[in-house]
């Protein structure tokens, strides 16, 4: 074959790591090998762990029927003793929502553990293409090709809500036509929120469908502590995050001209942030739960930012990296309740709001109905950004917080800082408490220096890569144990693995244990709470131990490109091995590795 | 050792990718191992290959002491017979600009080659600190620690010119101080024609020091076809713009929502764009120089973009990745004339222009003088845009043409163009030339779709990282030859790799022949000439013949992150396979591998 003719054959996902990684093995946990060593369904029994359930009698009445003994009761797989397979069962799986790595694996797991004699079914395009019925079958042929590959594309996805009555029963009706034993949604807290309500429904329908939920998101939000340490699709999204930011740590230092403003995807959580920082050392990060925890204005935040790169230039460093989590400004307070004010006046007001000509008086208008302090706020901020938090509404009629260009407003306020340091020292060196100590040189040396940024977000490269070694493991896993599920029977589980350093547990976290019911707009809602950092595990008190250090020098890392051979290919989330007090993060284990993608 | 132990551990560059790729081995060419196995230097012979030499008279009275016999005869490398090595010299090393993965692996390689006998020294900040005589001994110690590392931080960079008497009278005082027997000069076009001047000077003084550069830019435009293929860095810098790319790709075929502007570094060339195309396959990847080959409108440019946008819609695919190389605008020629024309005028009235209080004054003031097309294209520009290019100059008063947002300027005009044609449909679809033909069905689909879209810019994530195996080899390798050229005392040269398929074949460029005179401003300039874009190149023409079915359908690929071990680590350049007849792209062959980070 010439050249030409092998350039040519890589178009359709057959680049030379493509179609290298479709034979990486897989490893498997014993409670789904048989005797033979072959994959077999496990059976789940009933332990004596529980989520804690809270809100537990508005729960036991929204989901009478799947709801489990003591609402939290946890399940854990173990080998099965039955000789017979179970067959002639029929499941289907969708994604939805965002997608995160190892999707597709997911999708290999359940075709393992469902063998010849049962039928996999695959949901087009999400929730969406469940309530239309857009159902086809997966033949063995494509789950080789799609085994260890990134993304969502082989069934696609949505962002479909079920909640009317007339969703559900389309549902309903698409489990009945396609004789559905069971249905597996692969999802983050909203999806698998929903996948509790499809449960119940089907269950007080009488259908016999299992629904079982799979944790995806890779903000790492979708947590259960011990019982699921992460969610799938953050491995790997924080990976090449670190990579990225590794590389900019090194060019930062090699370039020795720019300070990186990179905005790090993860909506809510600062998770990503936060696994990214351990793997990176970067000169700050910001991690909005303590920000929100401390109630730090946005020009404290300002101010810890400058102090920084204040005490760097001091010891000649005029460069690094500073990570920004996507959800910071809702967290930061202030922010928040302006942004709370507008969407209220807003809406009271939205036809004065609409018919007056230009924002200019737009603004005027509104400036008067907000507090004192969030009208001061508004009118600090860069015109761009007032403009966008007046004129740009979602479809609920907010603030769209996603699209806030949150690196270029710190940087314009940084800038504005510096410049008024630079003409009033005297307010802003000295002995005083919240004065920065300096020499009158370092004062002459600050003045001199000029600041050179760049800003970056990292977002969609890190969703549909193909999965780590890790996540690859992770989501067959979590596929093998949502296939054992249905076959058993159980229905409103979410599948879950844990020990991830010793040979991996695979369990089953009711979905009525996770789900809440919170008060929203004085409408009560039931979701999964999202698992945000918690300021006093070991991995964020660890961070905040060490960041003064990785602040005053450059002691970054640099972590690299995700390996899927070699010494380092077998690594796992730092945040996941302190706070689940693993004795490292450089080799997960989660089983004997076997050849799954090599045919029958 | 606890885990927090592990983690605080690889600060400071001791991640775990870090600490193994360091003990990488790498391979090393015949010509520079003795008999017994170990690395030592190659000689150089007279070979009848010979670069074409522009304007010889003219390079001849301003080179002439270094001028090669016939202007650009090149040299090779050939494993030397003497016994004994040469010891006592003293090398010095610079690396200038902006950073390339492999500059550490080029020190790594003159350590090896000078050995114990000789000494290397590096040069702080590029040629500013060189200037300054900021000279230091280099240890072999801190060769283990930087070995197969990215970035220049080891060294340090800068972008300082070499221009006047005085620096170059600075620049020898340097050489004499530190009694340099050598100078080595690792940087892009720019600094190998500094590197050139400074040979002659030495050369015209008396000062016996060797000056010999290194051919570095991740934009590949450093090179000399079949005698140097590539510049290092562009393989590493190509691979993570493929990896994102890719990922972008799977993302956009996931998420189904979205079209991603991706604009690529790579000032002039668009061999980086190209490149990454060939790799993934995207919808759309916009090459400069055949946009100015062709003398397209930015206008025509776009319906470009849209016609493919609406080509695919009737398939039922309304996302996809568009791929712009940094320098587009420039090489559109209309754009290009707007830019001349604004440097003028700006440049003739800077006083008028400055005096006027707002934009719009000075848009108003400046508009007459303008050609009339010049005129219509500016004031149909984004506001945005118009004021950086009445605005934003350069320390020259140019516009900053780097800096402007090519992408999102295209992603602007394309939705004009599509609402547009939404509006006025009967201009846009039918059978007439130039119309798109359709359906009335596909264009009341036309009309229902929104365009959603990201963008994205990607440069200094690709320019620090570890390099890849290939550009780990080629750049140990260039070290190998520079400092075997300093050794055999030849000035003026600049090292070369070609042949990568086969061994490697080592050779010396006269910088005499590659450097060419240039009327800039009516003023004559010294350059080294860019390496664009070939229309009539093997890599090019495949691209072309391609194109049309990678835009119509989602045949992309996605190829991964660099990999370090397993089957994939050892890629190159497609471009450089396809354009120099290697036989596949799959596996580099440079020699035998040396375990080179092991100590002495």
């Amino acid at each position: 074959m010439d050249l030409f003719s092998k350039v040519s054959r890589t178009a359709g996902k057959h680049s030379p790591l493509e179609e290298e990684i479709r034979k990486l093995p897989v490893p498997v946990s014993s409670v789904f090998l048989g005797k033979d060593g072959k994959i077999r369904p496990a059976e789940f029994r009933q332990t004596d762990m529980a989520l804690v359930c809270k809100g537990h009698d508005r729960i036991a009445l929204v989901f009478p029927k799947i709801i489990s003994k003591g609402c939290g009761a946890i399940l854990e797989a173990v080998a099965s003793n039955e000789s017979g397979g179970i067959s002639g069962k029929r499941v289907a799986v969708l994604f939805s929502g965002g997608p995160a790595a190892g999707g597709h694996n997911v999708l290999a797991g359940l075709a393992a553990v469902l063998g010849t004699g049962n039928t996999l079914l695959g949901v087009r395009k999400g929730p969406g293409g469940l309530v239309k019925g857009d159902v086809f079958e997966i033949g063995r042929e494509s789950i080789k090709s799609i085994i260890n590959m990134g993304g969502f594309d082989f069934l696609g996805t949505d962002r479909t809500k079920i909640k009317t009555a007339e969703q559900f029963e389309m549902v309903k009706q698409s489990v009945v036509k396609n004789r559905l034993d069971g249905l597996v949604v692969v999802g983050g807290d909203d999806s698998n929120t929903n996948a509790a309500f499809i449960a119940e429904y089907l269950a007080k329908e009488l259908i016999p469908c299992s629904v079982v939920g799979i944790p995806k998101t890779i903000d790492g939000d979708m947590a259960a502590g011990k019982y699921l340490p992460i969610s799938f699709g953050f491995d790997t999204a924080t990976k090449i995050y670190s990579e990225l930011v590794g590389n900019l740590n090194q060019d930062a230092a090699s370039a020795v001209k720019y300070y990186h403003f990179v905005k790090l995807m993860g909506r809510t959580a600062s998770k990503i942030t936060l696994e990214v920082a351990l793997q990176t050392k970067p000169a700050i990060a910001l991690i909005s739960e303590e920000i929100a925890e401390k109630n730090m204005s946005l020009a404290q935040v300002v101010d810890y930012i400058v102090r920084i790169i204040t005490l760097r230039r001091f010891k000649g460093i005029n460069h690094g990296v500073i990570l920004i989590p996507e959800g910071l400004v809702e967290f930061i307070p202030e922010m928040g309740r302006l942004i709370a004010e507008l969407n209220k006046v807003l809406a009271e007001y939205e036809k004065d709001v609409a018919d007056l000509p230009s924002v200019e008086n737009k603004r005027e208008f509104l400036l008067p109905h907000l507090s004192a302090q969030s009208a001061q706020l508004l009118a600090s901020l860069p015109p761009d950004l007032q403009e966008m938090l007046i004129l740009d509404r979602d479809d609920h009629g907010n603030v769209k917080v996603s699209q806030i260009e949150t690196e270029k407003l710190l940087i314009d306020k940084i800038r504005y800082r510096l410049s008024e340091m630079k003409r009033h020292t005297d307010h802003f060196f000295g002995s005083e408490e919240g004065k920065i100590v300096a020499t009158p040189g370092q004062i002459e040396d600050f003045k001199k220096v000029t600041l050179s940024t760049q800003s970056h977000f990292l977002g969609y490269e890190g969703r549909s890569s193909k999965p780590s070694r890790f996540d690859a493991a992770f989501t067959f896993q979590l596929g093998l144990a949502a296939g054992s599920l249905v076959l058993a029977g159980k229905t409103g589980y979410m599948a879950a693995i844990t020990d991830f350093h010793k040979g991996g547990r695979v369990l089953a976290l009711p979905l009525t244990g996770l789900v809440t019911a919170e008060m929203r707009k004085g409408k009560e809602e039931f979701v999964i709470e999202k698992s945000l950092v918690d300021l006093s595990s070991p991995s964020f008190e660890f961070y905040a131990k060490n960041r003064d250090k990785w602040a005053a020098e450059d002691c970054f890392s640099s972590p690299g490109a995700i390996q899927y051979w070699g010494p380092t290919s077998r690594q796992l989330p730092i945040i996941v091995a302190l706070d689940r007090d693993y004795p490292g993060f450089d080799s997960f284990d989660m089983g004997e590795e076997k050849d799954v993608a090599g045919g029958e």
